[in-house]
């Protein structure tokens, strides 16, 4: 937050070789373009007339993705290699096969390599073969959840070992599929790659189920998650309200930011309490969760909570470190809710049956619904363009609707959260009109 | 089980009213028929020709059931209650919707009242006011899951205030859309009602998720259980075939009986071991399921597991008695399991990745498949049909793909159960080429 | 029609190699069985005490399916063929996966070929070449809609060429999918082979969308299609009510018989008229379908019409002949009624607005949804243990819930129609409240 | 297009009422707040850094939406109308549903008025009585496609009539859901009342399945009319590829803009020739589409093509005039692509096969999906704002990710297109590889 914000794109070097894609190099002409290395987009877009920009200055501005007409590689010297880490998202095998097919149709590279189950499949104690990719090996995988490669957490403390399997491999281009922890681990080994003199362009596709990177205005499967998500509080809806005093109680992903609870609340008449990780809470006392859910079973006999997995974590948190992925450990807020509002039931006297449901695996395992495919695909078509134009520590990024580079360094810098005075959590608020506050003191 | 078949069908008295339906009383006109009295269906199909039956016993024949000519009650004089009682199960309101439209357009009745909340919506001491039901009540009620009339379980012992109830709001006809428990006491009920000399017609419509009730082909709701469990193997095998030594776990309903489990594996190629109540199984030693696993991730890399609930209960059963429908408590087989595997993992230095999906809320609750939507509607048209012809003590059941009346107390007297030398088990093993018998001696 | 029932099954000779399936030959022992020759399943299960029957003869009874013991073919020397026919389906795919799956697994079987685009894959001069078919080829195929093989219609005519192509190719095992001008030919193929003194087994599994082949409980794809006419009639009734005087049309599948479209009614409300092709019907008159539709919008505003493509061909029927499967050209019923009832509105100076919906290649291309994938799946695996079984000239059907053998010149002697006087018609007249005749005279 | 741009909102007056809602008016306290009415947004973000812009003019920037502190009306007297109009789009009835929600639990207005079929609803002659809208009649109408309140295209010549209506009504608000014609009317009825004097606050919520409204990134519903686009394209594919020569063309909405076309084609990877109505294309000749199918077929033995209805005009347009939305008569595009390809490989001796879909009343008629449906709520809530706070003449739309206010006369003064030389076109070039162009010279 105390950095600057520098949009500035680095390359491997000049672009001396002429794309063999055949676009047209004018506007006005009705032909598509290449897309030229002085076309940029503005990242802040509020603005108040009692006080108005003067100028803006070139760091603040984001360069557009897309083919050009120029780039740095010969597409027959091209040995790319695509890697997906972390938990899994709906899409990832869209953006594989994007990347493979802009790759091996548009630029005609033929070496395309899948690297198995994450960063754990460069290193040399891991047996598992690398996965040639072509059109024909993505031709349907898209229909499918999960990733044909396989993914795994962690292993960005093996830097070395990585290069020296991309040297091995004689890779010059990387693509990761991933999130914070990936994209920290890419911003690594493009750094030790560079000290061994090597040009290898590292494009990141930014993946977080959660949609809390910064400067990614959406991040992809996103809304496939939140329509699973959808399903399950329906679920707990109707199990409520076909109960005396029925609670349905549903825990969604979101380690630290509420933003698939945040739309899932909105696309559903049915929450009445939505608990994310940035709005505190307390579970006891007159404005706490459980005296506002006893009056919601008085007036209405029944009730629904979502609760992010982030939600509530000083009810839980143990301070047990980390995961493989950097992540903390968080707390079972679901379970503990499941068990302090039972045990508050049965000491109100209130006969009540709560359901709890977690949908977490069935939506991160799910295809990309059509709209996160399309996104995907352009993604996975834009990360392939920017690699052979020799561009690098980047990802492909989409802001204020249009897709981009944003230097890793970036997005990795801070974290993505929900604004509790923006207009999403308002229209939270308006539609669960759950209090505002629900902390005493 | 000692007890002899007897499907024959108590009436309240002579059917002195015509009907006010207009069918045809004639076969060959083309025209749509009343049923008669003495069409039957054969129960037992199976023959040897060596051993050929010489013939039938009328004990041994179901009556068929649907409309017939002269009926029992004057539509006008008739005030009927419907109320579902136990657990969620997709098409309860449609078969709900079913008999409201059919008591109201085919008969004219106009006094059909909604219970709230299973049996507990009879007594005195219960509050929340009945449901008038009409068909614009009705109209879309099929497209959302669980029930319009709410659900509770138990109060099996209360039924002498529930006739109390009935005689209190003069009821004639009584809709019980439930399960084992459910019937029991509707037969209780029934029987105390007659005591009383009251002429009140009790038609129950079966209703277990878990497909086993006895006599009863296909219980409404379970092929909509078994597309969405799939949708959850679906995700535990992307899960599972997405890590290194992935495994997915997957618990379904099926206390006693493994068919939502079984019907899943049949659907779905992706199960590798189905386990079920009634198959019994080790874990531990060479032939128990975790060698067996260890096997299959040696020469695969992962698996999937589908577990109902009922089954291993002999590692996990606690003998704690029962719950308020008189259904044992189980022992939760799934979580144990997954503790288990993960510490067996560990103590062989396997990195595995298991991931445990339950989905029983998200499957009880969703609205009923076409098919099943189908199959409730005519359950309960025929369930008025019967009632309306005085018929009690019965309940509407699919034999041998014909609508049946079947007497209470012969579907209440036992299970059904997987039969592990059926075709279906002997399928399942086909698909999943687990060993036949998972257990050491 | 005329020919007298006779269910006994052909075979090849007899079976001296034990089968590689391990099952247990005991009942009791809770082990899977081999199927034995002398288990059968009655037919006709109706029945009246006053008339009992006396006993069976043999022809009547029809032979289990499933796998024996001892088998025909050794399995080494098996070289099968699997070939679909005729308009797609939903579960095509399916049961070709069974089929390989269950030759290749269970049998090991190796040799497995699949005929490109129906028959004419068997033809000389057709130069597209076969597909070797295996477990991986088939492993995700159930996922998609259509046949990974292709089809086609028609060439019934050339039975020697075929005949032919089964000698060059040295096939012992033919699998037909197809519907009743495929396993006509089919006979006819098996007949040829017979004469040359080949022993090839000839089993099919019957294919018919329409549900209308005889001795066939249901068609496997069957319930499917009727889930994806659910949404078209969902969207015609959403069109019909939210337009003054809104009329939804829509037609769907079924040339001579009008299962799709009754199940379809009985699934959903909305239906007013469903119009089929057993169900004569004027569309002039009083108590024609126009004069019924008119009331109809004066009473409610909105009507929706399930028309099957077969019906009221008397308006539409051109004499044209057939088409390459041998199906006589049906008229296009569903347009005429679109131009009738908007002319008619005119006339009557009715501001009515129809919209018209032919949902029928969305319906057929379709995936299987999971029952009938379990259908498919066990309709394939049977084929498979009949054709080792030396079994042929047959097809898997499915009889009161039974998998059964049925011989296959008994299926194509006739077909199977909506009874007017069913339960089913029946039940759809209560739904839709439509007059039991719409015929004037 | 002449005209110059100028977002400045009207209002009907100064905002002297304290808002019910209770918000912050600070930021910096973690807690929701009030907009201010000199908050805006950017429209124009693309920026070249050599060429710096200076400073914005007041009429650049659109006012952001949300709810006011002070509002115009006292709610106790509003009487607010909602009139949906024109053909059916998902989403209809979520849109309503936050406009009645946020009036009544947010603001406490209690009259709200639903105006029957459009704006036919609002004459003297025409009988359907309004609709009173109330939470509990709103409840589930998401889960349904259409609109509650019925439809019906024009009857923009009837202004007086309508104000007649509006004043006989006492209407101080109406929010008018439509397109351009809609909107268009909506701002002729504004115009009118003012001349009489009345207070009435005219907001709009855009409709346009096809996205083609300026200013609108993305019209409410097109998501999911792409969703179903996608199943209809994936129908088309299975039904080619399953044939020899198999060709599936299918037809989606789309009169003067591509935009659901392109989006489909970039969710699935099967469309060989997208055609919409900005490109043009030539039919005949060596670059022509018959041409390119033909080559397409040779290489790959199955073809997809999907036109959007205003595509090709030039070979159907009957210059017959318009509809009653003001829309000019289209050439059906489809039907003639069919036949002309019919004809040709008829004319060519190519035995081939095309199936034809048109699926544009079952994407219509579709309940919205979860990422619509969040669209819809937020933008019926924000209409509801806008009118409380008397702005009127505009329409809410979403800009660079923010829902602003939008003057209505600004939005109908021209369409949106697909531009061929955007990064959208560009893209479903890559996925297609189609010809850049497709006319001879």
């Amino acid at each position: 937050m105390s950095r600057e914000k520098d949009f500035t794109i680095q390359t491997l070097g000049p672009c001396k070789i002429h794309s063999p894609i055949a676009l047209s190099r004018e506007y006005g002409d009705s032909m598509a373009n290449y897309v030229k290395d002085d076309e940029f987009i503005l990242y802040d877009i509020e603005a108040r007339p009692a006080d108005p920009r003067k100028t803006y200055r070139r760091e603040e501005l984001l360069e557009k993705a897309g083919p050009r007409e120029m780039i740095y590689y010969n597409p027959g010297h091209v040995h790319a290699a695509v890697v997906t880490c972390g938990g899994l998202c709906p899409g990832l095998n869209d953006v594989i096969r994007a990347i493979v097919r802009c790759l091996w149709y548009r630029y005609r590279v033929r070496r395309i390599t899948g690297i198995p189950f994450g960063y754990r499949g460069f290193l040399p104690d891991f047996a598992t073969p690398v996965i040639p990719l072509d059109p024909a090996v993505v031709d349907d995988i898209h229909t499918k959840g999960g990733t044909i490669l396989g993914s795994s957490r962690g292993y960005g403390d093996r830097i070395e070992d990585m290069a020296d399997a991309v040297e091995r491999m004689n890779l010059n281009m990387i693509f990761t599929i991933g999130g914070d922890g990936t994209q920290k681990a890419s911003l690594a080994l493009s750094r030790e790659l560079k000290k061994r003199s090597l040009k290898v362009a590292v494009v990141g596709v930014p993946k977080t189920i959660d949609n809390d990177l910064s400067f990614i205005q959406r991040s992809f499967g996103f809304e496939t998650a939140v329509a699973k998500a959808v399903e399950a509080v329906e679920s707990a809806h109707v199990e409520a309200s076909g109960a005396v005093n029925g609670i349905g109680l549903v825990q969604v992903m979101g380690r630290e930011s509420g933003f698939i609870a945040a739309h899932t609340t909105l696309a559903i008449n049915d929450v009445n309490f939505c608990l994310i990780p940035e709005i505190p809470f307390d579970i006891e006392g007159d404005n706490g969760l459980l005296a506002h859910l006893k009056r919601r079973l008085e007036n209405r006999g029944h009730a629904v909570i979502l609760v992010a997995e982030g939600a509530g974590q000083k009810y839980v948190s143990d301070e047990n470190g980390n995961d493989a992925s950097g992540n903390k450990h968080l707390g079972d807020i679901g379970l503990f809710l499941k068990s302090r509002i039972t045990g508050f039931c049965k000491s109100e006297n209130l006969t009540a049956t709560l359901k709890y449901i977690d949908p977490s695996y069935m939506i991160r395992s799910t295809p990309a619904q059509p709209n996160d495919s399309i996104y995907c695909t352009r993604l996975g078509t834009h990360a392939a363009h920017a690699a052979m134009a020799g561009k690098t520590e980047l990802l492909i990024s989409l802001v204020n609707n249009h897709f981009v580079h944003l230097p890793t360094y970036m997005a990795v810098s801070r974290r993505n959260y929900v604004d509790p005075e923006s207009s999403l959590w308002r229209d939270v608020l308006e539609v669960t009109r759950q209090p505002m506050r629900m902390t005493n003191e």
